[in-house]
């Protein structure tokens, strides 16, 4: 076991109004004793670790200058919330991270008024800060929005947009940018490499060059003059940074890990701002434990970890992950053809596109956290001929459906989609769950929706879609490992449009979707012993239908159930309208969808959440009997 | 009528394979003559004229210097193309622009091969045009990817994202920044006053300091050595503008308008660039035809007009649009309750935000094309207790979609969407339907969905949302003039989740939602006079669903035909879900679901699109007899 530190200081503080009652010498003291409670809280429960140790001196000095919850603090993503979590009010809960009814792994309002904002997808923050700001101002509140955004997230485009439009907000916006070179992979792009050259052109700022950049503290007119000069050459010379250009102060760099640096910048921009600052801090990820900082991914997320010697709990050896199959399976295609090739938005070893990138470095793209260019440059790449695959977890697909349907779908041009961390995800939550891209993807014309139901059905979907140029095709699969079916030595082509039966009954047709396939054929066996010879069938495409097929086995069966892992309007949506249109329900059809349920599901593990989803066996069991037993009189009286 | 103009030379130029025959000395006279062809046919059609009008030059310029079709010229939004296409091959149809079967008023891959890329939504020509750079580079292919872009769509994020990521191409890649400080509206935001600071503070380049600014002729050691003063110059002293430091070689300001600066400034960069170049060029919306440069909004879109005066049709008088009664509504709300704001992202007359804002300045927010920030700091402003309206076209929401479920319904705010142009939306043909809201709004948990079926309606929602403080609401209303209903004095205050009946039948159930409400009635009328009685109710939530009245109607009518202005997936697949789950289908449910088809519908005139997709009332009609002919006999020998 871990042994809990020792946090004398720590012990006194439930929440920032303690802290900074504190004296600013006591916040070295603090924030090492905060890292060794963090570090030993993740040790115990994993999660996301390098992020937070990155800024666990910039959440000290940000609580001790700002007047939290008032003025409103969202950090973007909220992975790296972890050290702020435990300085508010939440460190009796923090040993349950990630846990079902536990805390979440990312900030979330119904937890505490210091998370005014929840975050997860990145890129999210500084639009909110400025809401903040901006209604406090309306209202003619006090309360600034502050914004800490990694250098990573800053890739992404709604960032920029929020940037664009920073100055609504006047001096109540403060955007502190934490630059540790490093989100999830090591950052790419050309701001990347425009913020190495800003921090490597110029050392940190010095309590002196510091007062000189943004001190306002002059009598009035001087002050005036001063600003006028100032702005004057700004404009003329073009000589500021990006982030003067448009319309930020640039204050930095700063050192992050130097309290006795950051807390006086923070004051300064606190007391002297005259409009929106973005403060450009160096942190280093990991910082403080040394199995972190040695490692290559900083311990960005863990398992559980001795804290002494760093290792890691290990994950039980089990089937490969459908991340690695399909990866695998990808490299095998590129190897037969030359215009396979791939791209990430910031997630190479997410999406199994680091292996892929190893063996086809020139046909291997990894565009930042930037899903709308993605999808567009992959429309690009398409239509000069070549075979790209967007490789995008299902929830992150979200940010580019618009550059689905406007530059791919509308086009009819043969994007692949591969849709990693389809369905339930468990320890990331609601807000990393794919729950939707069945219901947005089949909507759309000319668009095919491939879901696997284990890893072999994977290795042929990533084989069919690489076949198919009539037009976009997308390929769903989950998180985690794989069922631990043999995988096929050659992959099938797969016919489209059309599923197959996995096991022939007579009275009850469970049509499946994707990975619930397993629960379907054990609902089978307990309703063959219940006397209702069940046939399962794996529709594999939500689009086009196979309505040859559900046709037939509605009309051969008493009852058809549909399981699917995703939300009202897919393929239940679809198979109904089908039944519908061709009237298959006039003269009495016993038909019933099973689909995730309209909430938002918090973390748990992931048999807890199929389970108040209501997708296990037993509940595909229940759905089949109750629907018998809804006889027709049940109905009939109804209808009296 | 108007005369046709004399254009003798540009009559010898079909294709611009017959332009680059011509001598550098001719492209004045067939750019006068190329606008007087366009205004022309735009005098007869309507149309985009201001923004091709502002590209006459640069269109005959690019043509001329590069190699197009092979290297890939994308435009932008595309409604500047149209001068384009008449050097394209596609004159002689140049006058059925925007009709039925005519030519699209954007770009169309389908209509010619110089349209490698077709457009609508702003900002998306950067990364295909990298994806068109990127594909050539790798199958060893000559060809560029050059996209012309508008300072305005330069707000937008997906730009940026592409913009971080031009390096992938190298020198294959050039950017044209058609800087004319006038999307639709003119631009907001701290990118547009960065250029403006650009433009004012450097006269146009001469040619002098083109040939010392991007020149690489030189002898390779001497080239070498500048390249890394350069580069050097560059990377330490910051000075470079905010495109050099994302990655491109910067050249410009350059006058759009002069063929002379023009076409060397092309060939340079064709000839000597070495990586990715923007080039920024000046232009002026409208110019060369005096009723437009004198014209606030520049003509950008027009109707048909007198060539000599500029005079437009008027549209004929009738009942006020949508998009006016909405921004009076919202105005009376605003007087009301102080914490009423509207957003919208770059569409103020669009959306009748133009009205709002002047009217409460401090609480209206254009935000640039920047459709996610919009979303966000709406829920930022939700969070701190505003009452925020998103005003975004449905077409335009699918940018946000992400942040409508990470931002919104999963933290259930209160944000109101405000969707104009749901729909099918006539001219503007595919790519601004607004075909897939109910879809991807309604598989939300949290979010409430109304659709307007007439403007009174529009009014009660405008107010029943402004009402609503427990989570999401959105409403949607169409394109174009209401039906010329009373407006009511005082708006009411719709219970959530409740439609009404309109009209009392017994025998067929119409099932409404939104703006085909008129021709439910129609068909009830048909119905009746064959002695169907008919009932029809408006529905006006999507969600939640009105259950009890849904329930109602199929336990007591004959057959049940639900009809909306949507994709698959919405109100139909709802309801059928609902029957579903309460096993109304079990003993036979004759229910038909009427929505948009499964197909991208081009341009036309609205009453031809609603033919088209089968939703007028001799539709329903017929919906209704088949569906009453197809008796169980049919259903019952297929199961035999």
């Amino acid at each position: 076991m871990n042994a809990t530190p020792a946090t004398p200081l720590l012990d006194t503080v439930s929440t920032p109004k303690d802290l900074r009652q504190l004296k600013p010498g006591q916040m070295r003291q603090l924030a090492d004793e905060l890292r060794e409670e963090m570090i030993s809280a993740v040790g115990q429960t994993g999660g996301h670790l390098g992020s937070g140790l990155g800024v666990v001196e910039l959440t000290v000095a940000i609580h001790y200058v700002f007047n939290t919850p008032d003025d409103r603090l969202v950090w973007d993503v909220g992975h790296q919330a972890y050290p702020h979590k435990i300085l508010t009010g939440r460190r009796d809960r923090i040993r349950t991270l990630r846990q079902g009814g536990g805390l979440s792994g990312f900030t979330k309002r119904s937890e505490s008024e210091y998370d005014p904002f929840g975050a997860a997808h990145s890129s999210t923050s500084i639009s909110a800060a400025l809401g903040f700001a901006v209604a406090n101002k309306l209202k003619g509140e006090p309360g600034r929005g502050i914004a800490v955004i990694g250098d990573g997230a800053m890739s992404a485009g709604m960032a920029y947009e929020a940037m664009n439009n920073a100055r609504e907000a006047g001096n109540r916006l403060v955007v502190i940018l934490n630059d540790n070179d490093m989100s999830i992979a090591p950052p790419v792009g050309g701001l990347s490499a425009y913020l190495a050259r800003l921090v490597s052109s110029q050392p940190f700022l010095n309590m002196r060059q510091l007062a000189r950049k943004i001190s306002r503290r002059l009598p009035d007119a001087l002050h005036r003059a001063a600003k006028k000069t100032d702005e004057f050459a700004r404009g003329m010379a073009m000589g500021g940074t990006l982030f003067e250009e448009l319309g930020f102060y640039y204050v930095g760099p700063v050192d992050g890990h130097n309290l006795d640096q950051l807390i006086p910048v923070l004051e300064n921009v606190r007391d002297a701002a005259e409009g929106p600052c973005l403060i450009h801090v160096v942190t280093q990820k990991g910082k403080g434990y040394a199995p972190a900082e040695n490692a290559a991914d900083k311990y960005h997320g863990v398992q559980k970890f001795n804290v002494v010697t760093g290792e890691q709990a290990k994950s039980p050896a089990g089937p490969p992950s459908y991340t690695s199959v399909f990866a695998k399976a990808l490299i095998a295609e590129a190897e037969q053809d030359d215009r396979v090739c791939a791209i990430t938005a910031a997630m190479p070893s997410g999406t199994g596109l680091d292996k892929f990138a190893a063996a086809f470095p020139e046909r291997s793209f990894d565009v930042g956290i930037a899903e709308q260019h993605a999808v567009t440059f992959a429309a690009g790449l398409a239509a000069q001929g070549m075979r790209p695959f967007c490789a995008i977890y299902s929830t992150f697909l979200q940010r580019a459906f618009d550059q689905v349907v406007h530059d791919v779908a509308i086009q009819n041009l043969p994007v692949r989609f591969a849709i990693d961390r389809a369905g339930l995800v468990g320890a990331d939550g609601a807000t990393h769950a794919g729950s939707f891209d069945i219901t947005y993807l089949a909507t759309l014309p000319n668009m095919v929706v491939m879901a696997a139901a284990d890893e072999a059905e994977l290795v042929h979907m990533t084989h069919t879609a690489t076949q198919y140029d009539a037009g976009p095709i997308a390929f769903r699969y989950p998180r985690g490992n794989g069922t631990g079916v043999a995988l096929p030595e050659t992959p099938e082509l797969l016919e489209i449009g059309k599923g197959r039966i996995v096991r022939e009954g007579s009275k009850v047709a469970i049509l499946s979707l994707g990975t619930r396939l397993g629960e379907a054929l054990k609902a089978a066996d307990t309703l063959d012993a219940k006397g209702l010879s069940a046939t399962v069938a794996d529709l594999r495409f939500a689009k086009p239908l196979d309505s040859d097929l559900i046709r037939k086995l509605m009309l051969s069966h008493d009852v058809v159930v549909t399981v699917e892992e995703g939300s009202i309007g897919g393929l239940g949506s679809h198979v109904l309208t089908m039944a519908s249109d061709e009237g298959l329900t006039d003269a009495g059809l016993k038909i019933r969808t099973m689909r995730l349920p309209d909430l938002f599901q918090d973390q748990d593990k992931p048999e807890a959440q199929y389970d108040e989803a209501g997708l296990n066996a037993p509940q595909i069991v229940d759905t089949v009997l109750k629907a018998l037993r809804h006889n027709s009189a049940g109905v009939e009286e109804a209808r009296a």
